[in-house]
């Protein structure tokens, strides 16, 4: 399978497609910048796309690009956050969150909210498992078996369904308070549930 | 120490104040409910105070109690949830989060925000530990390191600071999608970060 990365630039983004890369999976990255224009339409043409723009371009990015996104599953892994003083803090969007911008600007597509708190430099360690549970949103079933698909191909990873699109305000919004954890006690944190049966 | 407890009549509440008397505070319960009216002045009396009532009732208990709290570590452990259909949403509210509101209700506290993920029938069970961290966050670092203390003594649980009262929307809204977990799973999740060494 094919996935394309929108915004394959960021720390994020290239950790992620590297990883997806090192599974087996066929990886196309796109970028925003003006000499991979092209690039952008070709990730946009991945049977499913992750959009890993910064939070303020994930929804227009997939508004323009909706042609090419029609019935797909789209993974939003983007988050709203702002650094306020040494703090980093969420931001609640109209809607909710990101994920939900997104759907909103290409109903079309099958968007799911996942990949918000892997950490990036653990994610591209590509020889060492990552050791996290993967929250996954969305509100087509589909589209988060889809993912949950490509999350238990990474090693130390499991998937977990949290149910429709509205949870990923709070999917996203923890991601601040995970990277809070990462400065307060200098290390990345990865989240872990306990409680439920593999 | 005495700590008392307001809203104690909940599940969160009767399993906190069960779980801190088990570990050697004494514990004094309050409730709103009219017979038991005075014993709410009497918890608001304890050295320390959590706020473990329904969410709407969390800022105009503290405030009706002021007097009682002055300059003490009150810590908030309310979550504004709803359930729509079978699914559990965080709400937003105008501050951001319950705990910002109690602030607001009783400025001359200490307030911090924890205990929101542990679940309410693990935590009661005391012949066993609960296995969870527990997030905490305060603008007053005293109160912080007060509420640390007390998460220290429960057995499994560990506690983290996670920053500023700013973070408690983070920190509340994520206790719906552990509530998704364990309607999805059919079990009780607790949060467990990697990476922190204890």
């Amino acid at each position: 399978m094919r996935i394309g990365i929108l915004g394959s630039t960021g720390p994020a983004g290239t950790a992620l497609g590297a990883r997806l890369a090192s599974v087996g999976y066929e990886v196309i990255l796109g970028s925003r910048s003006l000499e991979r224009a092209t690039q952008e339409g070709t990730a946009a043409g991945g049977e499913v796309v992750v959009v890993a723009t910064p939070w303020d371009s994930a929804a227009p990015t997939a508004g323009e690009l909706e042609r090419h996104l029609t019935g797909k599953v789209v993974i939003c892994m983007a988050n709203a956050l702002v650094r306020v003083g040494r703090e980093f803090q969420p931001l609640v969007l109209p809607r909710g969150s990101v994920a939900a911008h997104v759907q909103a600007a290409v109903p079309s597509c099958r968007v799911a909210a996942a990949f918000h708190h892997l950490p990036a430099k653990e994610l591209g360690e590509l020889g060492e498992p990552v050791d996290s549970d993967v929250l996954i949103c969305s509100d087509d079933k589909a589209a988060t078996s889809a993912v949950a698909e490509i999350v238990n191909r990474i090693p130390g990873c499991r998937p977990l369904d949290v149910g429709g699109l509205s949870q990923a305000m709070a999917v996203e919004a923890f991601t601040a308070t995970l990277l809070q954890l990462n400065v307060r006690y200098k290390t990345r944190v990865a989240p872990k549930f306990t409680g439920i049966r593999s």
